[in-house]
């Protein structure tokens, strides 16, 4: 035990708590770096981990950032209590799990609770990811860690049932159907409190599309207010804090580039019931641009969802969908929303509409308003009546947009890509779509991206537009067009794959 | 691509270089918490891990912590020019292991090189070592981490043969056998240049003893001078630094609280094979107080240190010795380099002397000094005549310490612990006598510690003096009376183990 100085650090550092000791208040206290100590000022007690310096502080001092100082509430110069104290629990939970033991409830409710306190170190939380990805957790792991999550985040309470979700397992480019499936389930009378995300590695999620319509960051109380006039909602999930746990375990899947199915799972699941969601239609596109590159997979994948769904009330149906291509026309959060608001006026591209539709008919099936295998009729009058786009814009308006100007034109550097011979389009590499988007400014320029005039199948000419880059900055546009050379999104017929001259068959 | 404006950051946090980004350049660059940047400042390129606030930097600024405006040389206000760049290609390495895969040498040789130029952050560093805990390394694997770990480090080159060392599969509280053994080595005319580290949980490390008699902080350059005259030498590996990247991952194997074999046999071979070392020997304790506990483990390992020497051109020995008690009279900095010189005067605790005779005597054998069977005597006669005596007098003298002053008295505060009653000691507990010894301040109060006077097996009379705890502080003397009533070091025999009533048995 000691007493020790506050030191005011002006930066954050993640959201761990760490304090930094001088090396010999270190030694005295017995504590080695990535230990724990208390910290007491008066009233309460911290926990923080420990960082050491041996120039940056006199011995004396404690240094706190600014994630622990928030909460203490000390100035610099007050006197604290320093003790050692032990490492959390979870820390033994997670080593078992690395043994390959299954955790009771009990440990999983404590590793949620630890890392919603900030009581685990990215080296720790990093041990827990790489550890469920290698030995997997079994379903009534899943369904407590789900329900962890829910329990330790906040909650959306609407007295009203059903009440209906959808989720996308991502990666295609332009497949915006939230954007007209909300519009189509709020029109038909039923609650859809939706929350998205923001792309991370895509073009553009549909919160960034959403973003032109309207603005998108609500708490909690204000996403119910929306939802129970309009029935539904296109919110940011990071402003509602639905799962913060999750959130947490994200920032280090990112990283490690690694999506076990498991933390997927309960990932997806959780948000949905802290919404109160009970009748969730999870979206699984198949193919080689998508997350789920084979059939089989996506099958157990689908079963998964169904039975942890099961375990925890909610009614789960799943759509394997194709995931080989880019769905619309536009690619990038203004080009997207555009192709959108066309739909909901009647017009847009086929794909995207056709999805939308069959998306929104298994929905409307689920919440009990058509009968099985009459959702798609249904669907597809609620959008040709024009009640899909009132619904769109009274949330839009409730948002804070304006529902007259969504007629949105690009406002943008373009340029042209066209045909450099004449053919037919084979495929459209969604990969290189992605890359090139990006590159022209996508998802942070909102009016960047690209916008096909040929789909799959077409008969080119030479010279014929096959599609146009938009960018904000000149020096993104170039980016773009370089990027176009390099990875060749128009993949054009071929009859002759590949040819080998009898010297190099025979070396094989 | 951005050019930023430096602004310094005075903390170092941890090794990896990190930089602090506005969210808006972040955006703008396209980058997220944990992505890498490049940044070029004139003539030379540095890569970073991004981290991002909205609050701390305005817009325009990059904050460069310490570690990094070391290497960078810029000052506060210098633009940069900021490029996003990929992430190092171990981390595909390092996925390729999480999925149970087998590194080639290439890849192990990138993640090492990757470890050494603090280009992994703590998430990745954690999910490799999560990794080899759970998957394993085979032989070769495990070959090519201990021969990457020599490369990417300093080495030191003596140009004699043998090298002789020594390493023990440490946990043993009192067990200061180094202090014995190097300067008998010494004494019969073979190199034993020994590296040695402090205590990470135990009273006292080999350093924390040596550091008593003499300094131990040397670079390599000192560190050969000394061995050159002297044979031998009782430096602190910290300051050599043998195997960098070991050290690093060492840093996140303790939070982690796994020491997975793969990386344990790597770690100390890699050190041995740095220092030049053709014959070691290594010193494997086994029982409830070590970290093997069990005979049939430490004969696995045993026979993987053999294995994995002989792959790296190292002579390996292994020897299995008693892990269940403390050596010695004495623990702690002090009170153990206390028994070690009372030994090189011939006089001391018969089990550490015996224990030291018989390790010095298989690597006298091993060196060529003495036939199979004979090194016990021949060790013995180096002790007897006083020659390890004026060896380790050498040793002191050129590591600066004074060698006509090594009786060192306690000079500490001072309690006596007395038997309560009559009886049989049946046993000390290791694990007991290292948390009584801590709390008494050791290993860095150098004083501190416990003196035993009695032994397993000695029949003691009530109030007889069992052990004295000494402390440098009065409040670490109290913590210590304290911990020796929760702890209970003493075990006295009893012939009824345990005693239950009918209805208790019943029960179970």
């Amino acid at each position: 035990m000691k007493y020790l100085k506050i030191k005011l650090l002006d930066i954050e550092v993640g959201n761990t708590p760490i304090v930094v000791l001088h090396k010999k208040d270190a030694d005295d206290l017995g504590v080695h770096i990535s230990d724990r100590i208390k910290i007491q000022d008066g009233k309460c007690t911290h926990t923080a981990i420990v960082d050491i310096t041996d120039t940056f502080l006199i011995p004396g001092d404690i240094g706190l950032f600014k994630t622990l100082s928030k909460t203490i509430c000390a100035e610099t110069g007050t006197k604290v209590k320093v003790i050692p104290t032990r490492k959390p629990p979870s820390i033994r939970f997670i080593r078992k799990k690395m043994d390959g033991q299954i955790l009771t409830e009990n440990e999983i409710q404590r590793i949620v609770q630890d890392i919603v306190n900030n009581d685990l170190s990215q080296v720790e939380l990093s041990a827990f990811i790489t550890s469920v990805y290698v030995r997997g957790l079994n379903t009534p792991e899943i369904v407590s860690l789900t329900k962890n999550i829910v329990t330790h985040g906040q909650t959306l309470d609407l007295d009203v049932r059903p009440i209906i979700d959808k989720h996308c397992i991502g990666g295609i480019a332009g497949n915006r159907t939230t954007l007209i499936v909300v519009p189509i389930i709020a029109a038909a009378g039923l609650y859809i409190p939706k929350t998205s995300s923001r792309a991370i590695t895509s073009p553009a999620g549909t919160i960034d599309s959403m973003e032109v319509l309207a603005p998108i960051n609500f708490n909690i109380e204000e996403m119910r207010d929306i939802v129970m006039k309009a029935h539904g909602c296109i919110v940011w999930g990071g402003g509602v804090n639905l799962a913060s746990a999750d959130d947490k375990l994200i920032k280090i899947r990112y990283p490690l580039k690694i999506d076990p199915e498991p933390l997927l799972l309960a990932s997806i699941l959780a948000k949905k019931k802290a919404v109160g969601a009970n009748k969730v239609l999870i979206d699984i596109p198949v193919g080689h641009g998508s997350k789920i590159k084979e059939t089989k997979y996506a099958k157990e994948l689908a079963a998964n969802f169904i039975k942890i769904g099961n375990k925890i009330d909610i009614d789960v149906e799943c759509a394997i969908t194709p995931g080989d291509r880019p769905i619309g026309k536009g690619i990038g959060p203004q080009l997207e929303a555009r192709d959108a608001i066309q739909i909901l006026h009647g017009k847009g591209p086929s794909d995207l509409r056709m999805k939308s539709l069959s998306l929104a008919g298994i929905l409307l099936e689920m919440g009990g308003i058509a009968e099985k295998g009459k959702g798609f009729r249904i669907a597809e009058n609620i959008l040709n009546n024009g009640k899909a786009l009132e619904a769109m814009q009274y949330i839009i308006e409730l948002q804070g947009g304006d529902p007259r100007h969504l007629d949105i034109e690009p406002q943008s550097l373009n340029f042209s890509v066209n045909s450099p011979h004449k053919g037919r389009i084979y495929d459209i590499d969604n990969n290189a779509v992605i890359k090139i988007a990006r590159a022209a400014g996508a998802p942070v320029d909102k009016y960047a991206g690209l916008d096909f005039h040929v789909s799959r199948g077409a008969l080119v000419k030479k010279g014929e537009p096959l599609f146009s880059i938009n960018a904000e900055k000149e020096y993104k546009l170039d980016a773009a067009i370089e990027a176009v050379k390099k990875w060749k999104p128009i993949i054009y017929e071929k009859m002759i794959l590949d040819r080998y001259s009898g010297s190099e068959i025979l070396l094989e």
